[in-house]
């Protein structure tokens, strides 16, 4: 537009935090989203990089090309790489890793090697390290020449000659502490440490439960190799709260708010595929009662009814387990009297509900009998939904897979199918 | 059980962190919970009824008299005594009351004023402040005296005589910086501040956004109040994201994994209620078309795929819409663009599958007409579907409501509703 105002803009983004320049990226239509992203400064593309959602990550990356790049890259971390990295092309990747020293390489690799969900994969490179011989006073003198600290840091690592951790030195503990004191006098020896390759997951509940900032990544011979902060954690916990609501709903993966229509299209067609399949399942169980219902066309109106509720009562079932299942609570022994309970509570619902709906069958269409087979079905398909509701995420999590991903999806599968077959088979048996 | 037994445990709870004991007791049957609870030393009582869930908290109160509840509520400080009272009996909170001294009363009264969702109702009062005209070592050697500072400590607060804050200053800026510096030399005076009215969610969005681990919260007068923590923000997020779990799925609130059959009723049957009214509408609409099922059976059995792919499309659409609100990324300058693209994915997605399903419908029944109805509802269902999936959530923002409680249920109904009545009022137009 006017070259004036694009000025202006520019000035005002380069006051902006790079967060915040992230946040009005994603807020953008493509087009002006490369407008805007070609005003930003070129040496704070890579911390903007870092900060877009996937998605957006891509749209800006592919209008990049190969020079731009590598001078984004070159501006980040190595922790701050490997998160990039998966979305460089090869050959900047390639460049990349050539460009680095023989350290940071070694780091980048490693942290590429470990699966998403380790806590190496998760970790970064920003230690301060002290050893346990010396005095407080020889410490802070130590970190006054440093200048500085690495964002985070509330903690020192107190390591030997072969970097093997003997314990953290807190810094409030550092600042309220006599200074001839020796660091192996002040230190903490019992601090919580992970491994590579831990569930970074359970990495996450460890910083939750023991409220902490940073945490120490030892080897398996206990040599420091990275530390954990609390907001690489708490960017974990998100996405994994947005990762299970989007799969709950059938997205595969985070979606640009303003991606195409047909990338949107793939993005969403392979759950509305088994959808089909599973409504196609439960239309042919309909199929087998066609006889019935032209006999009693009331059937066609009242089914839906049995299969519906009994999804929803299935899904409250689901979601209880999927979230025992991610605390922990859930286990072998005490199995028996979470479906003990769980079938108790879909008996009530069922003879409670199914009364309501089956008075009200009783009053729509004036079939005592009528009502009846409504108010067994209702029953035997919320005892069905509980079931399965248990059973599902459960197996599901006993085969290595995700218990939210689909469970939604299958849940409602049984309770259709399942609904259609008892209310009409029940009602061919007693009213045909 | 036998006696040794029972003290062998006692020994070992008492080894336990608070947070790994409640885990414990979460993961018991009420009765095994309590014989438990009652092993557990009186003066941990307070940390680990903290630690527990709303759900667990109940039942562990339940059972302690006013005595003890009032002991264990004296261990703690006055932002931990504000998570508990509201479980507290209403006597004992007055007791308690009583108890504090003037200004922990006037905290604790003023904590219990907010409401759940401002900053207010999650930040505590430990704070450490110094003045901004002494030197670096002087606020060294206050430290010192101190001999210890509250967790989480990463920054000073600096005030003046009135409490009002002038800035920060980092421990890890404390202790790289020359020791004859002053405070206001080296403090940060940019920092992020809340208000205790400040909507907590905005405030957990700023923690992750630039990464902190503690922010002072000053009233409207510039007078430090108290501070918000990174471990209180997880929390939240923590909360958050099961609580949009649970709704989605139609349980009101967390429920004890363990509570009786007829609690589980009570939490779950307000959303089973109101899936059976939508499921009856759509039964009665069912019920308009009677004649026309009596004449074309395959009606009956085809008429549930219309309506469940609709529900899963527009649940799609809905989660992407209530994700872009929560992120602040859904406005009223890109609303007509968002609608725009979904009803192009509705389209595209109808035609391609309403075109499969279209043939198989075909390939059944042998009646061309019946699958281009069959088609054409296909793709006008989806297209409602995305309609109703950018509107409802954007309503209920609007009318200032959580947009994901409820919105499937709403959703479904429409798309159940609005899918029979388009396939089986296209069929009675064209085919009968």
């Amino acid at each position: 537009v006017h070259k004036q105002n694009l000025n202006e803009l520019q000035k005002k983004l380069e006051l902006l935090h790079p967060a915040d320049v992230a946040y009005i990226l994603e807020a953008l239509p493509l087009e002006q989203r490369l407008d805007v992203w070609e005003l930003v400064k070129a040496d704070r593309d890579g911390e903007i990089l870092l900060e877009v959602s996937d998605a957006v990550r891509q749209t800006l990356i592919a209008d990049m090309d190969s020079d731009e790049l590598l001078a984004a890259a070159e501006q980040l971390d190595t922790d701050e790489l490997a998160d990039l990295a998966p979305d460089l092309p090869k050959d900047v990747l390639q460049d990349l890793l050539d460009s680095l020293d023989a350290q940071n390489r070694a780091r980048l690799q490693s942290a590429l090697s470990y699966s998403d969900d380790a806590v190496g994969s998760i970790m970064d490179f920003d230690i301060v390290t002290i050893r346990e011989d010396i005095t407080l006073e020889v410490a802070l003198r130590y970190m006054r020449r440093l200048g500085g600290l690495p964002d985070h840091t509330d903690k020192l690592f107190v390591v030997d000659r072969d970097d093997v951790l003997h314990g953290v030195l807190p810094l409030k503990r550092l600042v309220v502490s006599d200074l001839d004191a020796k660091v192996a006098d002040v230190m903490s020896e019992d601090a919580v440490i992970f491994h590579p390759e831990d569930i970074a997951d359970d990495a996450a509940k460890a910083f939750e439960r023991y409220d902490l900032v940073t945490a120490p990544v030892v080897d398996e011979s206990g040599k420091l190799v990275g530390r954990v902060t609390v907001d690489a954690v708490m960017d974990l916990i998100r996405e994994e709260a947005e990762s299970d609501m989007l799969s709950m709903a059938g997205l595969r993966e985070e979606e640009d708010f303003f991606a195409s229509v047909w990338k949107s299209v793939q993005n969403r067609w392979a759950w509305l595929a088994i959808n089909l399949i599973t409504a196609l399942i439960a239309s042919r169980v309909i199929g087998l009662f066609e006889g019935s219902i032209e006999k009693i066309v009331a059937l066609a109106a009242l089914m839906p009814i049995v299969a519906g509720v009994g999804g929803n009562s299935g899904n409250q079932t689901t979601t209880m387990i999927v979230r025992g299942l991610a605390l922990g609570q859930v286990a072998s022994h005490n199995m028996k009297s979470l479906i003990t309970k769980e079938l108790g509570v879909a008996l009530l619902n069922g003879l409670l509900w199914g009364g309501v709906i089956g008075a009200v069958a009783y009053a729509l269409y004036g079939s005592y009998p009528l009502g009846l087979v409504m108010m067994s079905a209702m029953t035997l398909n919320l005892l069905l939904a509980a079931l399965m509701g248990v059973v599902i995420p459960l197996m599901m999590n006993k085969i290595g897979r995700d218990p939210a991903v689909g469970s939604s999806v299958l849940i409602t599968a049984m309770t259709d199918s399942g609904g259609f077959f008892i209310f009409l088979g029940l009602a061919t048996i007693f009213l045909i």
